[in-house]
């Protein structure tokens, strides 16, 4: 893309006043629309050292509300986020719906600056832009305006540039060695970034590589590419969804599980062992949690299942067994105002564990396409798109490093009743069983169809499902301890394996 | 008062069992109880190494709901932590109402074990001292209650566990050098534990010393600790507050500030010199960003003002001459259900700017004195805790390095009155005028009160107030921009004379 770019533009100042002024126009009026429009925007600021990605910025956001944008920058990552996936630090950053995000570089720094900087090899980089198609895709499908501008200058430019913020006392300290050595290397940056443009150029995020040479003709280009792309999502907002209620076959290879209703619940444990059985389950675990710590592998564990099915004991026993310091409980309820103005995933990459510690999320990610999809909370080609972004986040996670571990805690319809109707006879339980409860109870058989229409497309190699059989708790309890054992010692052996 | 602790203290198993029970079952309810009673609760573990805080607080999560609490394991501050003010990090983590937050180690770090490992000298230990008092007293007197536990071990004692935790091949690895360290200088650590705990047993946030010799001792201990402190907050909840109109006079040495209504408006500036004059102010500011960039000096500027007083005219006149990597701009409005459910302070401190960056906000914690007084959101024996609060908050800041620069932009009712018509009667500025503006408008006369009392008790050396004659918002701007320059210009000033 860079190739074809014409670094030749100019435009005189007559011409560029005249253009400039209904620009600066339309773009205070921009916060405000974007804001009734309810359209997250994110636009991000790639380019050259020196091309001037500051101050366009300062131009755009001289001419916003300072309520409805923030400016990130972004640099190598911090001491923090290098305990965390790699996309997690933009993940945490996206806009809410009616805000605007820009970026001073982005997610593209370890395919562009960082990749010739830190020397990453070709097969990092493709995987990560391949991450990278995905989290803009994951962004746009879910109604996010992604803007991405290159500011492209050459290097005879460049150079002249860094020569007069050398001379000037107050600006000499922002060229650093690093910017001379990148300079020194325009060629090899040239390719990679042209590379990197070609490869993420997507139909929902297309590039717009900006010949910044000219200020001018720069400054009218970047202003022009924002006012057409919010015009543009305006006028798509606009149009009919397809109300067809066919899931679309899965893109990622998933394993074949059966129906829960095939699922025979007769298994129980012999009472007069399970507290022998339990205490040495859990002694297992406790010495793999100090090994998992000290080899800083993150660990997910996904709880699902009926209402009054056991969730919370079963997770108990499991955090009893664990170092408080190393895990947390991650209880997941309605989103609250905030989280609702994100994208649904923004609050569970947000409560990510970091390397060597362990997450336990009580319901999750999986409310997409099940509460939201009964309740209609979410419309029905939103919901759909779920269980390929649901597979694409698991996977990310497990390239990552993470073990998966995802239960369904399984009690058939009659063992729910029996237990309703005890915690409502039972004065310190009564406050456990709600009027929804009994609400959801009525839709019993939507949300069978839903399990299995969930365990049918989410289950995968890298993060399968354990169906757990809770008419007997105790043996529910032993089940998952044992599988999440299980899970932590298949990947133990792997990487000794490897060495 | 470890002097006077027994480290002999034992309980025999049965005595233990016999006691423990009732115990257990009362934890099981506190999380309910709090929640219900919508308490904030922190509890706190300090004390030796391998004293065994981390199997305490297992103890109690084990029995709680996990909606109901969070661990946060403390160590030396990482690479973000470093560039915000020492307390920042814990400020952070204060739970909201109904939530308990357990924390493995604490702010005192410093001024424990971090003291002696770090060298740090008494002088700096006395006045992180000083802040913990300051800070653990505005937790209490918004509602919180802070429980103090310190486990304490003999040196025998602490040696046989680290034999036994070096001895077992899972567990060897938690025993650092660090740790063997502390332990050979177990007489220094004493006292200077002993020093930090007199020094911070407060009435309001009494320090609890557990012997844990004996674990069962403890352990009984611990949830007796924490069940009465819980069980006495619920009782003096119920307690009648003095709602004496007085406010207490300030404990900070303040600079005596004109009445608002004795200022002149009739300042303005010539149109003709105007644009001129802002550009150079302008070129200044830029130059001086760039300065304290490199310095790393923080700068917190606070907009107050009479609604269409060109508060945000005037903030875009001074961010135009920053770089938009270097500054944020903090709108504040009314504070989002999760805000609400936390210390008022809570969302002032989670928006700081890290060092080298300028934070702006427009309207800030003075909403504590003036709205919240105004519309009754929060008691009289509350508000008025709040101009020491403030000027300790301010005073805390500075003393971490902070420029504080604050405007009240001012006009008189009239000029008010012309520019809300002018903003019904122009289609395009239609939005900027709400029925709200107009209810404001009619106390008038109170917020004159609240703003007098305000620049009355919180104007300091540290954090002065500049009063904005702003009927000529011309005249504003400059005033703004050349009161900031001024302050960063002395800054320097007096930074360059040290050396």
């Amino acid at each position: 893309m860079l190739y074809s770019a014409n670094l030749d533009s100019v435009l005189e100042k007559e011409e560029y006043l005249c253009l400039m002024e209904p620009l600066r126009q339309k773009i205070q009026t921009l916060g405000q629309l974007v804001k009734s429009e309810k359209i997250p925007v994110i636009i991000i600021f790639e380019g050259w050292g020196a091309s001037g990605k500051g101050s366009f910025i300062s131009d755009i956001i001289e001419n916003l509300d300072p309520r409805h944008f923030k400016v990130y920058s972004i640099d190598a990552p911090t001491d923090t986020e290098k305990r965390m996936p790699p996309l997690w630090r933009f993940w945490s950053r996206i806009p809410s719906s009616g805000q605007i995000a820009l970026f001073d570089r982005s997610w593209y720094y370890d395919v562009s600056v960082g990749k010739i900087d830190n020397n990453i090899d070709d097969e990092t980089a493709d995987e990560y832009i391949n991450n990278i198609r995905i989290f803009e895709r994951q962004l746009t499908d879910n109604g996010y305006l992604v803007i991405k501008l290159f500011l492209h200058i050459g290097k005879e430019e460049q150079a002249k540039r860094f020569i007069k913020l050398k001379s000037d006392f107050s600006t000499a300290w922002r060229v650093v060695d690093r910017d001379i050595k990148r300079h020194k290397k325009y060629e090899a940056h040239f390719k990679a970034f042209d590379n990197m443009l070609s490869l993420t150029n997507t139909d929902y995020a297309p590039w717009t590589v900006v010949e910044a040479n000219d200020r001018k003709f720069a400054r009218v280009k970047i202003f022009n590419t924002i006012i057409s792309r919010v015009e543009e999502m305006i006028e798509k907002k606009k149009q009919e969804h397809s109300t067809s209620e066919d899931i679309p076959s899965p893109k990622h290879n998933v394993i074949k599980m059966p129906l829960i209703s095939e699922i025979s619940l007769d298994k129980s444990i012999d009472p007069a062992e399970y507290k022998e059985i339990l205490r040495e389950e859990q002694a297992k675990l406790r010495t793999l949690h100090n090994i998992i710590y000290q080899r800083k592998i993150p660990i997910i564990i996904v709880y699902e299942g009926w209402d009054a099915a056991g969730k919370g004991g079963n997770i108990k026993r499991i955090a009893q067994a664990l170092d408080p310091r190393g895990y947390e409980v991650v209880p997941i309820s309605a989103p609250s105002h905030v989280e609702l103005a994100h994208h649904y995933m923004w609050r569970f990459w947000n409560n990510l564990p970091k390397t060597g510690h362990i997450q336990i999320f009580d319901r999750s990610w999986y409310g997409r396409v099940m509460v939201e999809r009964i309740e209609k909370y979410t419309p029905p080609h939103i919901w759909k798109l779920a269980y390929n972004e649901i597979c694409e986040f698991e996977k990310y996670l497990y390239d990552w490093g993470a073990i998966i571990v995802k239960f369904w805690i399984h009690i058939d319809k009659d063992e729910q009743l029996r237990r309703f109707e005890h915690r409502q006879n039972t004065p310190e339980k009564r406050w456990k069983i709600t009027d929804e409860d009994w609400r959801n109870r009525e839709k019993w058989e939507q949300y069978e169809m839903c399990c299995n229409d969930m365990l049918k497309y989410t289950s995968t190699e890298y993060a399968p499902w354990t169906v757990i059989e809770s008419n007997d708790k105790k043996y529910a309890r032993i089940k998952a301890i044992k599988t999440l054992i299980n899970a932590i010692e298949e990947r133990l052996e792997r990487e000794d394996n490897l060495f």
